[in-house]
Parts: C-alpha cells; structure tokens; sequence
C-alpha cells in the first residue's frame, strides 16, 4: 500500500537524494521517503520550495503531488503519461447507459441504507437497558429502514428512472435516520433534522456535517484520480458542472462510518458547553481544527472489509479501485463499504 | 500576448514576490515578470527549484508549468477547476462510434497532405529556375500527393476500417513527402526518410524532428486540457495507453508549418559544419538549445487563419476549441490549419 505524505505545516523543502525523496521540515530535520512506498503528497503552498529533479521523480513514479492553499485542493502534478487504461473512461462513459449504472446506484443505496441501520444498532447497544424510550424508538427506526431496504432489494429498476426512483428511497431512509437522532441527542444542540449548507444551517451538527463531508469528498476525489476514474462521470447523481457526480456516488459509504459515527459519538461524549462550539453561525476556529483532527483520525482507523485489514483510507482507495474493476467487467459485483 | 518563459539551464530558482514571478538563474541574476505577462514556463528539471508560493500564483493565474527532462516533457502542473461541460468527455466517446470520428480523421488527413503539398510547393518557389532538376522533383511529388488528396476526397469510408484506409493514404503521402525532402537536402546531413525515436535515426533531421514534434506534442496537449477534452480519446489515432490520440490527431496539422517548415529551412541555411550538430547518435546541447528557441520563434510568428489574425500558438488552443464544438454539435464542421 502507497502510503499519502500530508505537509500541513510551513516551511517544507523536497529534494532528492538517488531514488528518494527527501523532506526537509523548517527545523532541518530530514525524513527520506522511497518513491515506492509513496502514493500521495499533499502539500500546502505557504513556504513550500521543491526542486526540479524533485518534480522529475514524482512524476517519472507515478506519484500524485497536490498543491493545497488553505482547505482546498489548488491543483496537481500531472504526468505525461497515463496511470489507467484508456478503455476505463470509454467504459465509464457506457456504464452511464446499461445496467451497470443501475446495479451501481442501487448497490450504493443497498449499503447507504445499511450503514444507516448499523449506525443506529450502534447507538441502542448503548442505551438498551438503561433507556428504554431512546431504544425502542432507534429499534422502530431502524426497522423501519429494513423494510425499506428489503423493498429496495424488491425493485425492478429501468434506465429512464432508477435514479429518481432510489432517491426516494433514500431520501425516504434518510428522513427517518436523522430523525431518531435529533431525538437521541441532547436538545441543547438544537438539531432537528439534516440541512445542506445552502440551507444554512446553525446548529452544530449540521455545520460539523458540511465541513465533515468536505474533507471526506476531497479524499474521495483523490482515490477516483488515482484510480485513472473521471470524477465527473456518475451513476446514482445526475451529471453536474458544478458537483463531480461519481465522487458523490462513491462517497455515499463513507459517510457514516467515517463521518456520522465520529460526530455522533463526539458529541455525545461531550462535557463542555455546545453553545461554545459555534459562534454567529459558524464553527470556533478551534472546534474547526479538533473536527480536521477527528476526521483524519478516524480515516486511520484500522479495520477488516473485504478480508484486507487496514486503515479506512486505504479502503476508500481499493473501493475505487474495485469500483473501476466493475466497470471493466474485471468483475462481476461491487460491495459497498460496510464497517462501522 | 502572454509570452513563453523557456529555462533551458542549470540551477534557475523560481519563487515569487507579491504579483510577480521571480527567477533566479545560477549567478543570481534575477528577472521578475507579471503573472498576465507569461503564458507558459517551459522549465528542465536538473537544478530547478521553485516554491510553493510560486505554483501557488502560476496555478491561480493558469500559466502552463511544464518539466522537461532533456529532450521529454515529463508532465505539467494541472488546476483542479473543471473548465469545459462534463457533457464534453461524453460526447468525445461518442463521437468514436458514429459519423463524427470519420469526418474528423478524414479532415485531418485532407489537411496533413494539403501542408504538405504547401510545404513542397514553398521548396519549389526558391527553385524552378535555378536549380530545374530539383524544382521537376518537386512539382512531381506534389501533384502525387494531390492525386492522394483527390482519391481521398472521394472515398467512402465506415466505422469499421476508417482508420486503417485513411492510415494507408497518409503512408503513401509521407513516403512520397519525405522521399523527395531527402533529395532537396544536402547529403552531409545523411538524411534518407523519415524514421521515429524507436528506429534510433542519427541524422540531424530526424533527431530534430523527434525532438520538435515531443515540444508540439506538449504544446497541442496543453491546449486540449485547457479546452476540457481528453487527450486519450482520439478518432485517426487509436487508444492505446502509450500514446494520447487526441493529441495525436490534432498535431497532425501543426506539424508542417510549425515544425517541418522551420527545421528544413533552417538547414537549408545552415553554414557551419552539419556535423557538429549531432554527437554519438544526439543532439549537441547547443543545437537543443537552438532548436528549442526556433520552435517557440514559430509559434510566435502571426498569421490570419479563419479571419483571425494571431501568433500560431493561440491557433493552437483555437482549433482545440472549435474541435470541442464540433464534437458537441455547436458547429457543422472543423477546418484543419493550413497556413504554411
């Protein structure tokens, strides 16, 4: 497994030494990487210098070098040559018209929905003894969203309208989801029910669920590149200039493990004052940098999926992988991520 | 006109200060340039350092940074914006399988062969009367390629051997091309036909020509990316992994009056020792040098193609974009560039 170099901090020099990379941090201290091992290298701009033959071992390796300005990604080293089949994209492009966008759309909200029924098993494994409302209550909910995953698997599904159709579906599970936890929850974070970021919510939640989900989207992004995927080209989300419709299709599984389970957990573990967490609408700086951690946290996080153990994100990478696999017919299904 | 910044050398450092790029070369002599002055940093990978900051504003202000080692472009740094409608990569695979690939490949060798029937016809204007054997040459081998050029007008061509037909009529004219271009030359320069980079010529012609069309390959690639296009989704060329057809194919009508033009007068002209140009089978690194400069030289020079008067290189990126359109449909047809 290539591992991902993240340079968060200022003052960063790469150079090379023979066949490896070498990094300087601005105290002088020297890590030497070798270019096998390394898959990634996220590097903020700020006082960052790297050297031209640097640069050539990157490239002539295959390795992915981005550039990050704050929180967003500015742009990447792109090699001269292809890291994927060509075949991939054309297949990708097809998919959209057979039936491996259905089989893709439906396995997506197959596992979305059972994720969700996993969070909330979760959370009655808590509280079913000592809160006899709450578990009751996250029981009916999650049977609830059974039944909808048993009419799901039912569901005969066509061209023209399995995308309207599943999101039903999920928005149908999703309303009962979320509400079970706005009722699980200590009233005082004021949550009651999900809200997008363009429906600007105030609670902190749903302010930590945007930011959650950003981050979780940029990682994603990075695996489908990696995996030589067009992030553009999806089966579940319709096509969008201005949202990359297979990384909002290949994010779906993570989100609750990666991100719900975190949140949830946090803030039901919290002894402080919410109320302190947000200010005017907006995360505090600091609750901004403990979420950044939380996330990346939970990204290396071990676990076993598919008989391989290792940290989640290298997990997102396979399932891009695997995903790619499927639209070349390299196999013959696609199982969601399912740990949580 | 946003210039082409080439750093050829050992040891050049580029960073940034506030708007400006700043380059360092090794003797410390600095040259500062506005970020909408450059166009396009071409820079060699030994001895090259630049700071984050640097890619920072090069990336915010989409100038092309492109590392090249030796005689390769190794890869350039890419922008995360999406810059064309994602409906584009559909329609390019599309377009593979209906009567757009054939119009496109079919138009692309009706413009290679009138370059090089213009290209012959350019050699032949300094010669019909000083020199009548060789103007008799000419004159022959260009209405050879006229008589391909009509039986390619009439031909009838479909999906399944478009390619291979249309491949066999470009042989027959490029053979005839540069069977006749050998015998204009002088024979110092030893140069019998034209062979490719895997036929390891050694003549200074073919060595330049290998070295130029790479430099025209990363100039026609770059303006494909800017115009939201894959490179590896072509119609003449077929996929392959190794080679980008798209590029392939649009570089197809650069390649006369961007490179053959300039290199064959520039060895017509040449005075000094032919041999001196080419050590153990390479270019000198003078000659590169040289070489590098009279490619950008011709990219710069301005003509008026489909009423627009501008130096070749935004005909470049212009014919990028009219092929996009065309591909979606805006337009009915695509004109190759044909000014010698």
């Amino acid at each position: 497994m290539r591992k991902t170099v993240v340079l968060t901090g200022y003052g960063y020099r790469i150079g090379k030494r023979s066949n490896l990379i070498v990094i300087w941090d601005k105290s002088g201290r020297k890590i030497e990487l070798s270019t096998g091992n390394v898959g990634r290298i996220i590097a903020f701009a700020r006082g960052l210098s790297i050297s031209g033959d640097a640069l050539k071992l990157i490239l002539r390796h295959n390795i992915r070098f981005i550039i990050v300005s704050r929180s967003r990604p500015l742009g990447m080293l792109h090699s001269f040559r292809r890291s994927a089949p060509v075949k991939l994209i054309k297949e990708q492009v097809y998919a959209q018209n057979d039936g491996r966008a259905i089989y893709i759309a439906k396995t997506i909200i197959y596992g979305k929905l059972s994720n969700q029924i996993n969070i909330l098993r979760w959370l009655r494994r808590g509280r079913f003894r000592r809160r006899r409302f709450e578990s009751e209550l996250l029981l009916e909910s999650y049977m609830n969203i059974m039944d909808l995953r048993s009419r799901l698997s039912k569901m005969e599904l066509d061209l023209d309208d399995y995308r309207s159709r599943l999101v039903n579906i999920e928005a149908e599970a999703s309303r009962i989801y979320w509400n079970v936890i706005s009722k699980i929850l200590p009233p005082e974070i004021g949550f009651d029910g999900r809200r997008k970021r363009y429906e600007r919510p105030r609670d902190v939640l749903n302010l930590s669920l945007n930011y959650l989900y950003t981050l979780l989207a940029s990682e994603v992004w990075g695996s489908i590149e990696l995996n030589g995927l067009d992030p553009w080209i999806g089966y579940l989300h319709i096509d969008s200039n201005r949202r990359p419709s297979l990384v909002m299709d290949l994010m779906e599984e993570f989100r609750q493990p990666v991100v719900d389970k975190s949140i949830i957990a946090y803030l039901l573990n919290y002894k402080g004052d919410y109320s302190k967490l947000v200010m005017d609408g907006r995360l505090s700086d600091d609750f901004l940098k403990e979420l950044s951690k939380l996330f990346y946290e939970s990204l290396k996080r071990k676990v076993t999926f598919n008989k391989y153990y290792a940290p989640i994100d290298s997990h997102v990478n396979r399932q891009a992988r695997r995903l790619a696999r499927y639209i070349l017919g390299i196999t013959s299904d696609y199982k969601p991520f399912n740990i949580i």
